[in-house]
């Protein structure tokens, strides 16, 4: 199952980012045909960011096969610099980079901590991972292996997962492009010919410094213009919210439309089931929400308005928590112009926080490696990054609430 | 309704074709804030063309807004040729070209003629606007003049549609951006800066006749690589096919899951709504088609599950009619390898056909202009293209049947 | 000689239109390091065209490693479709390509006819090649034998020569590139990838048929846009009639300021010396006519300063010779108003004509092979195309003189 | 006489970088056509690069030309800010950074403090700018004081120099986009959308601040890529060298041929002619450097040598000054190899710095406007730079000597 032997496989396919990508291996062809893998295409990468960038529709499945490609490139240059890769691991490491992701829900990060609570969507890719090697005989094994990091060539995983992985390396190219962000644009070609292999570990050669300087700061411009940017949480907000409303509505014994895959996650209490979860993407909650918009809750009808026909929070930002006595009476007064419970006004007037932490030098680190072979991370490397800045954790503060009690005021 | 009238209006769209993108007028902002345009956001621009190029996922919203912009650009250019084009007029003809394809249901073309049966998307179009009409105090009633092309001044409705409209240059330039079929790009800045009017008619100033030239060879390119590539025209049938095989179902009384938008026009016989067609998008075939999957159906499963799964019938093209024998007899093997009538399986073995006319020198030409002031079409101009193929109609058939026959061949 | 025993080679060029260029072999690096290769960096490779385009300002030395990177990728898709290149014939034709414009002279074909008369630029990279081939130990036989089509295998020559060699594709990318007008580019990257072999012809795969016609129209629209523009041709008389000049009052004993290898050259009667001519580029034409500006003969420093200071003829284009007696009128008014012969006005009203063929079916097709391997001509296999006007060439008659005249008229 | 009455002028140049430039000012046309201008054709941008980087053939021309362009630019947006600028003013500020590197000589920076000792650049600028001002009747005067700073509007002056200013940001973009150096590329139209002025300051909008970081990045990026990279500096030196030489060869009665242009500023102790330096650009360096390949004087023709066939010196780069015994050996080494006495061999092996200064917070910074008018110092406002490490001069110390060396020891 799930191993055609079509002989007359598609070779290439054409991407907007790099042009032609070939598919280099058969089981990468399948792969990419079974429905767990064509389910990324009905997954935005970028959430509800096309509500601030319009062009911002591109896929999961678009970024696994970018990512895919990159790999290949890495592959080649590591090897060309005398590093042994057996074809058995780079097949392997290829499928990893493939189906890293295929554990993401309905777009993407913005509801990873609400739909499936305590899962994060790495487990959730391991999970299918192994079903898909079920389904393919063993030959995943291990790329399974790299993708836990159990393999004895900790460089192969760190292609997968580090800060210069092939799937950062896509995905800040590829959400540049779509967004039209272009100053978020990354050399991925040139870091890629920077990489190298010492001692086991993924390490950058000096002269790509300037490159990897380049990389972080465009990391971080695309960080506050676009994945934190104030109308994409707020839209995340209303997206969460619609559905923890419709959740405590279904807990209540309310009758609300949702298509079949929905229907089980709004049951409170519900298993994890991976095979419910498999059936459910992007085309599930805007389908329920649309039909939400005339719901007679005042509440869910609001949210799913607000997500349908990007009707948004207003939203402010700030350093600190916003004050308890504001939010509130904010909640009192969105109670009482709606003639809603002030518990109700808590779904339409929300405080919390994002952070990010574009570089930890925890556990995770570039090195850079000179002509004698010495590395250096690069917070050493580089005088003019203050890297204590990119690794520390920069959390903004937000208030939701509706944009008529702006205009009340 | 609709109007609103914050006064902090977004004034500039980040879009990845062009850069960016103002918004000229405040009413066109409305416009673009309200439902109906919102909708746009969920019909891709290219229907089910991502199933072959994955970067196709942009949206007749990004489309509209991109003409509009073209708008702009051509506005400017006419009037520095000196031509009189009044604010008012101005701001009409951007309001028509956003709008000109706001009738356009799930999809774009490929249901056309299926779900909507006697409606065109530009009668739809107009429908909406005279609605909005409306809702706007009158204020798109010279724009829906020009529409109708009742307007005096006929070049304004030729920028809106003729053969170098800027739907065109935007759906062009934009369509091989994101299919990454570059050799579609067309140079749609060029082109507009050579346009020019001559007794109330658009023209082309006579040293872009080479551009028009690439321009015609760039369509005809994306029309065989693209718009009517086999598998895209596979992927429009088990589309077309699934809701003819639900609406059949449907009037023989089977219960099918359905968002409520599509259930409405899944009736046998319902009257043409406007107000349920402004609910139906992309995003209801879809979800009704995953919950499909797994109806008892075997007809409907199995169309449902290859628009979900990507598993497309296998297709073949000619250029003559397919024989009645040959359609027969596959009809009669699929109806025996699947257990099901020879009735059901006229929805799994199609044979038709799918037609092109790039250029139509009839009711609709580009007229090139020399520095004298004479116009000749450009059949005459150029000495290179065989005009006369582009007018043609050129004419392909195909058939269609399940991958699994060919495989029992 | 010319063989360096560097170990410490260059391995990549930086090139703006195809990113990093890998240098194949260290033979060919060995010959970029030679003077006669380096020479190429002082020729222009458009002439005068950066008088119109500014950008234009791109060397022979740039277009030969963009043609050697080309047909790098020619080889390995031609590999990858199962024909045998041996490595050796890889090597060589990879030479041929690199030195095959090795022999042109100042401003590239501004001068061909003129300085060197009898001699084109082929005949003179053949020269040039058995020199380098003689320096190399005999390295560069093989490629010598391609060059001159002497070598059994002939689609390798046609690489190097052809309707679709590794020359045109790179020219036409990088002059469309460097001068700005992006609708002649051309995608390089997708007609090398159509390119197959067939009973030892080069051969285009159906599937690239559009492609093909995409190639034939941009190039078309690079002729008449950028290679015969009037103005680049006006200016061109000017560089080609400045020379003539300074020819003919050095044969009259005049003392005439020049750089040693122009000195050569004005002599009449000089042989064709190859240590000359390789001592010969943009350079010397330059710093003499710059010399010439102020130099007592009205007609050779009213051209030379037309030259260094961009004062241009005017010039009239026509599809049929104009008429003598109006070139006579033009001469005689402006001898009177400078106050010259009739003769000398001959160097400043100059009548005379350009031509040009894009596709000639003659000696030289672009061959279409279809999937059962039958080959048919694009001027058959594409029905949009007049092939037949490509393949004519087109006369066009030019009319220049100072512009001074046109003021008086 | 400079001011023609062409009623018929070029309104647009096709640039590759920009796409169309509109000319905006008669003036500007009539400033574009002086030979005071077009001499900038023969000025390369980068002087030697393209020996490292073959596309860096742009020229001082199209650098001016795309400067006068982003001023355009920069005009609209800070007027769509509501402060005030008159059409006089806009006017004069486009002539002031369209001739703001109209006293560029031969090589740009590269011989700046060689053939012309005691004058930079910005000195001849002015005084070509009063020599233009005379020649157009005084049209340029008030474009003159806002290029010394003397008019009162001072960010008018900052437009043209400053942190920010339009030089700045199109030579960062020109030069990424002709070497290659893609990662150079900045966002310039995104920084000119966020410029602003405040207290008769040029200031940047805050949400901007993404955007300089990435431009301080960039910036210092190309430094270190192009500017400064190692056989840039190698190639410049022998340059100068060679010009020393010549002088030295020239004062002691040697004769040399060399252009008209070059000869008078051989002889030492020539004043400093305006008229004579506007005569000298890079033809004249490389014509005569051609002819004194073969001049018997050792030093010369090696240098002049390397210049034209590119053998370049060996270059060591460090953080301290060489050691000069060392030095002195190399030297000796040089003299006993070649022949010559050992103040000849100073001339083949050179021990300097170089050195940079991307961001000096002295007398010039870049203010960052919050929402309530306050400014910051971007070394303030951004958390990640070290701003003291880019306004720090960096020094290079370098030693360069012929390739023999290398290969002796």
């Amino acid at each position: 199952m799930g191993k055609s032997s079509s002989t007359n496989k598609l070779k290439i396919i054409n991407d907007p980012v790099y042009g032609f990508i070939k598919i280099p291996y058969d089981v990468v062809f399948d792969l990419i045909e079974h429905p767990l893998f064509q389910r990324l295409r009905r997954i935005r990468q970028l959430g509800l960011t096309y509500f601030v960038y319009p062009g911002a529709n591109h896929t999961r499945f678009q970024h696994a096969v970018g990512a895919m490609h990159l790999m290949g490139l890495a592959i080649e240059v590591i090897r060309s610099k005398g590093h042994h890769i057996t074809d058995e691991e780079a097949k392997s490491v290829t499928i990893t980079i493939l189906l890293h992701d295929i554990g993401h829900g309905p777009f993407s990060h913005s509801l990873e901590h609400s739909l499936i609570k305590a899962t994060s969507h790495e487990t959730l890719s391991l999970m299918f991972m192994e079903q898909l090697n079920h389904a393919f005989g063993g030959e995943l094994k291990l790329a399974i292996e790299i993708f836990r990091n159990q393999y004895h060539k900790k460089f192969l995983h760190q292609l997968v997962s580090s800060q210069l992985d092939m799937d950062r390396l896509d995905y800040l190219k590829r959400d540049s492009f779509f967004t039209g962000v272009t100053e978020g644009v990354i050399g991925s070609d040139r870091i890629i010919k920077m990489l190298n292999v010492l001692d086991d570990q993924l390490v950058v050669d000096e002269k790509g410094i300037y490159s990897i300087e380049k990389f972080l700061i465009a990391r971080r411009l695309m960080y506050w213009q676009v994945y934190l940017h104030r109308t994409v949480v707020a839209s995340e907000q209303l997206l969460v919210m619609m559905l923890k409303r419709a959740e405590s509505l279904t807990s209540e014994g309310a009758h609300l439309f949702a298509t079949p895959a929905l229907a089980y996650f709004l049951q409170r209490d519900h298993e994890l089931s991976l095979d419910q979860f498999a059936q459910l993407d992007d085309i599930d909650i805007l389908a329920s929400a649309k039909s939400w918009c005339k719901h007679p809750d005042t509440v869910l009808s609001m949210l799913s308005d607000g997500l349908v026909n990007r009707r948004l929070f207003s939203v402010e930002l700030g350093d600190h928590p916003f004050q308890t006595e504001r939010v509130y009476a904010l909640r009192e007064s969105v109670a009482s112009s709606l003639s809603i419970s002030a518990e109700e006004a808590e779904y339409l007037v929300v405080s919390d926080s994002v952070s990010n932490f574009a570089y930890s030098d925890m556990d995770d680190r570039i090195a850079i490696m000179d002509k004698r072979g010495n590395t250096r991370d690069i917070a050493e490397a580089s005088d003019i990054l203050n890297i204590s800045v990119l690794s520390k954790t920069v959390r903004k503060y937000f208030l939701c609430y509706p944009r008529f009690i702006k205009e009340l005021n």
